[in-house]
């Protein structure tokens, strides 16, 4: 902070690198990397629950005019503003969304909580950076053949892998920094 | 930090405000209100499972006394103390109950680290503040129009997109203050 | 930072302690051991994840030799990798893996956002290590008696209620030193 120090920065000699003050700010790059790609994965998630919502009103507006063949997709009593539909919860598209998004929660919720405790273990910041960058390409893989338009299994568990090798391996960094503290 | 200076604030030559040391601090109002807030909302979303818990067993104690009438509505084989009970999944007033949770882990969750993050950007303080107020106070008109006591629809589907649109603004913001960083 | 002061650190006359510059360091002791079991809570949460894949491919490893036994439990379409296997949604064992996991989303994710902010309020050091153990004990006990080996009921619903009480006790902390940021 205030002026910058003209004398080389030392290792102290018990050989750790000293913490720098605080990392959580706009002028660290990898927060930086982390705040975008975590801004891009909120957005996709609160896009599923607009595609779930999507999916139902597809259906909705579609049977209007054939009021025999509508399907009936809407859990709660009071979205029904027709009273001849019946309440129901199997329509397979909403379901596969549904899915889609639990896992979502299921993976990237955890994740945004392991990176953000990352930064603060101060980590080399191309690898840190990358990182962030392939999660988050591989979760957005994962919704494309999940969600949107399903293809053959190894694509979809190659992009559900991906994010989660890399939250074991941020967790594994973290827990060998802090394992003193157990 | 240590004693305030006396010379005026000045920006840069490059335009850019300098961030401040640290903004996750007590020091900070938004902050502050963003904690005020999360704290809020995190003891609704834990209530949610007091509230489950207590639909399964307001069934219960009632069904004490008429055996055949008791509402069988645990999901786990150990969780019924009475083996004439059988288990089962699809009690109305629970579904809805645990619909509303869902709900709000998909939503509030992801707000949770949207607006932690919005608050690194250094963002206006009454705005940020009352963003957190608007989104807070939605989720729980939300939770009493969809849990405690259902109403017909455009309420809840108000109340869901207030802070479905108060966190894609703050993922707008912080998108664009980072996005170099890509 | 730097030199140390050798001035006692005195309360200022408004009776409020001074907050320190950043506690999200690893120069913390509470943020240290925070992070520690927040790290084994993530990687007991994905661990979730595996044990129903792992659940659902016993049974179809398992499934291979007598063809007409083979458990029907895939949820996708894509996920049959033989012809004559339907899609099915209600296998016991993986439903009940299931229901854990939504139950760690449920409790574990909005206990790391409070604990967080929890943090950031400087909490007596000691007490907050403590909090974070007893807090990640009884969640790893939690999903042993749900998931793993299934136990007569106080036991889970003591391993539940602990985390929930710790949560509660955080909440009220941050709310009691900010509720003037309403």
């Amino acid at each position: 902070m205030s002026a910058p120090s003209l004398a080389p920065i030392t290792t102290p000699s018990n050989g750790t690198v000293p913490t720098p003050g605080n990392l959580f700010t706009l002028d660290n790059r990898v927060f930086c990397c982390y705040l975008f790609w975590a801004t891009v994965l909120v957005a996709k998630m609160l896009l599923m629950s607009l595609l779930t919502a999507l999916q139902r009103f597809r259906y909705k507006l579609l049977a209007l005019v054939p009021l025999k063949l509508r399907r009936k997709i809407f859990p709660n009593e009071e979205d029904l503003f027709f009273k001849n539909i019946e309440v129901q919860f199997d329509d397979p598209h909403v379901e596969r969304v549904r899915r889609a998004h639990r896992n979502d929660m299921e993976n990237i919720l955890p994740y945004f909580i392991m990176a953000l405790i990352y930064i603060s273990t101060n980590p080399n910041q191309d690898v840190a950076c990358n990182l962030f960058r392939v999660a988050s390409l591989a979760r957005i893989v994962h919704t494309l053949v999940y969600a949107v338009y399903p293809v053959p299994q190894p694509s979809r568990i190659l992009a559900f892998g991906t994010m989660l090798l890399i939250t074991f391996y941020m967790a594994a960094v973290v827990a060998l920094r802090t394992l003193s503290f157990i």
